[in-house]
């Protein structure tokens, strides 16, 4: 997982983008994310202004740079990457898919400025915007239907830069309950079991060694023992009040 | 990475929502990255009618189901997943990351329809809703800004249960030029060099191996070997025609 210094070299620039919508959902997946860098190209007159009202992306909008063209806007950057769904045109780039690209760029991060190109909701990147990268990188949509809304894309992409392989692997804190909870349960459920006369309606042999693996397979959590066997306790204590009553 | 049939197994809850343009968008990201079964419970009146107008989703649209309650929504799921932002609010639930409950949900499929829960915007899911869920999923946003836009949070969400961790490790092919080529290039750019003066002026030790190691770090790929030769013949070409002339 890339640490803040590194997020913060990377630069988000949305080129041509036509929805002020568009501009303030892709801020606010870089605050959600925690990048701060937005550089916007040539975007549709009205759209920027707008954009800059739009909840929960306030000081990334606030702090976005404005540019006439690609070429300025990537010029400080030493790696830079186009995002495109990939339609039926000819690309001379070599693609990637966001997993692979990904790590290119979190490696990238570590010493030098990144841009990430997302184009316009109608075209994506023009073949003169996308000579500026090193490469394209695609998010790895259903063939059926390859084009992604603006700020969906930005989120999955930067999700993917922030996302933790190793919290996959994390092994989930759950204390369950110990054996010798179970235990004590298992003995009030068996007693349960004979004050309603179930036993004795269906007998069942082993029946002791069955009800303790029945009991062990619930993977019950620790905290929970206490309130089954108050539970338990609580109808075996009826049962004998109704039998000496 | 799941088979179409374990996508198939997924269904979308979005629960409450209030905004049309949040289940298009929804319904956008589900037809990306392949998924179909949207499934709404309790949509805010006009915005359900509204969604299904919402481009490059129509299939998910048309064939969303709708419902009263989370209950019913969830009837035939034997997995139960509750997306949230976790706030302050008190939480009875085990919570994992995406990563780590995306990996869950990919097991679950293969035998099990999962349904993933989705809350409204302003409030998210509430205590009631989420424990019809057997755990919290959460999308791993910055402390600063937790709160995710809804078609922005399904889409990383979907995309999460796609990804290949196997497509980061894949090799990129690239066809890079040959030690023949790169040695004629170097010969070439030698001679264009001598051609030019350069050598002249600034005289290099070791010249031909400095300008070989040169070449070699280039990592040029195949086919723009050629084009290299050819630009460096014609100037080694005109430089002898200047001499003769």
């Amino acid at each position: 997982m890339p640490v803040p210094a590194e997020l913060d070299r990377l630069r988000v620039v949305l080129v041509s983008t036509r929805n002020p919508l568009n501009i303030g959902a892709a801020a606010r997946a870089m605050s959600n994310f925690g990048f701060s860098h937005l550089r916007v190209v040539n975007p549709y007159g009205p759209a920027f202004r707008e954009a800059r009202s739009a909840v929960g992306a306030a000081d990334v909008l606030a702090s976005a740079e404005q540019y006439k063209n690609v070429a300025d806007a990537v010029a400080d950057c030493t790696l830079v990457v186009a995002t495109s769904a990939i339609g039926h045109r000819k690309l001379e780039h070599p693609v990637l898919r966001l997993e692979q690209g990904s790590r290119r760029i979190r490696k990238h991060v570590r010493s030098g400025l990144v841009a990430i190109l997302f184009g316009s909701e109608k075209i994506g990147l023009t073949a003169t915007q996308m000579s500026h990268a090193h490469f394209l990188m695609r998010v790895p949509t259903a063939e059926k239907n390859i084009s992604m809304n603006l700020g969906q894309a930005v989120a999955v992409c930067l999700y993917e830069l922030i996302r933790d392989a190793k919290a996959s692997r994390v092994k989930e804190k759950s204390t369950l309950a110990s054996a010798e909870e179970l235990e004590r349960i298992t003995l009030k459920l068996l007693e349960a079991m004979h004050g309603s006369g179930y036993l004795a309606r269906r007998p069942i042999t082993d029946v002791e060694e069955r009800m303790r693996r029945l009991v062990r397979r619930l993977k019950l959590p620790a905290r929970d023992a206490i309130v089954w066997l108050g539970i338990l306790r609580q109808i075996v204590w009826k049962q004998r009040q109704s039998l000496s009553s």
